[in-house]
């Protein structure tokens, strides 16, 4: 093969997790990689038509809760939320993903939908974990079109072969 | 080298991070690779003797939680537990590990022993990290006797010569 | 090339996860690799002059909790400490972030920032993520010098010629 080529396995179905694989493969296939992706475990979430991801900071200290609106001195604080507001408000996951996905917009990076359309413009190939599929009762409805659905082996096929080969 | 080989650092000690090294390992050997499988951190639990997993949805909204029986409407709901009740209920976690459990029972998913077992019997290297046994104070007789037990020197010779490195 | 070539993609921020990339990066350098490690998403908290991580139990029941002082039978429990307790306790993980830094420190293992300065001795090449900069308002002068500052193209560039790529 003249051509390079990359395999990354989706596992995470979360809002930020969403990012690496689809914006690595985006880049990779700009680049004149060929791409798969093979989505398993909570991975799968990121086929849905229907993409409905959120982000949770409760057990995640690494990440910065920075407020996107409000005057400049709110916003550069470092909102260390404790873990039992966290845990103890209810729909705080939903605050958390709101603030996530408007620092996302305003900051002109394009969503998760997008990106994922931009790799099948692209020829990424996606895969869908049959075995996930089953263990999770998934129907292939639920699945967006434009990807073929297959197993641990198919996905060896292709690592095989390839430059480089990333668990996410 | 005329075979394929593979390498997987395993690094989660979770029941549902424990099934894709596993899975993949036992796929890898079946079609002839030759596989090395280096425990470290959190995924020194995978060698234990005594297999004790568990599984947390807490942080973590990318999970499916769907009850295993009952009637269909019942187990077609998405149990979006609130967080403040997974933390509140004292043994939420061995709620959520019993039903996973249960799940991949009646889904006719072998078990994490069993996936391990099937590793071993095809020849599958694994290596115990040294420095988490010290880090963590894991005896060797604690772990499973057919393994080794090395640093991430030992590892790297066996990645430097592979096809596909992943990291779990 | 005749030599060996790594590359590792750093995405986490929390104490425990930081030690692996700069573990297997300055063993790998050591052994004549050349290293590179790309810091986007959380990991770039790694990149940080002022470092300042900490560790959470919440949501991962394979970190084993034993106390790094006291009796050794005190020491020798497994402390599954109940979620609610976690949650609730104000400073819990500045409990669980100073534990474990004690047993690191017992065990004569690094810290974080002297591994990252064995990695820069030993020629890692190390670049911080533009796209996470400019997401998290995080400004130049809040990393150290010795890095660059680039793209997941850049990534690509030393991946596709590398015989071992991570992500972690």
């Amino acid at each position: 093969m003249s051509e390079k080529s990359m395999t990354i396995i989706a596992t995470k179905g979360t809002l930020d997790w969403a990012y690496p694989p689809f914006i690595l493969s985006s880049t990779a296939a700009a680049l004149g990689y060929n791409v798969t992706m093979f989505f398993t475990f909570y991975g799968l979430q990121l086929l849905k038509k229907d993409l409905n991801l959120s982000v949770s900071p409760l057990g995640n200290p690494g990440m910065p809760m920075k407020m996107p609106f409000g005057p400049s001195w709110f916003k550069g604080i470092n909102w260390n939320i404790p873990n039992l507001l966290q845990a103890g408000v209810p729909g705080f996951e939903t605050v958390a993903t709101s603030l996530m996905k408007k620092t996302i917009k305003n900051k002109g990076v394009a969503s998760i939908s997008e990106l994922r359309d931009l790799c099948l413009e692209a020829d990424v190939e996606m895969i869908g974990c049959q075995m996930t599929m089953d263990l999770f009762d998934m129907k292939r409805p639920e699945l967006i079109d434009d990807i073929s659905v297959g197993g641990a082996a198919t996905y060896m096929e292709r690592a095989g072969e390839s430059d480089i080969n990333l668990f996410i």
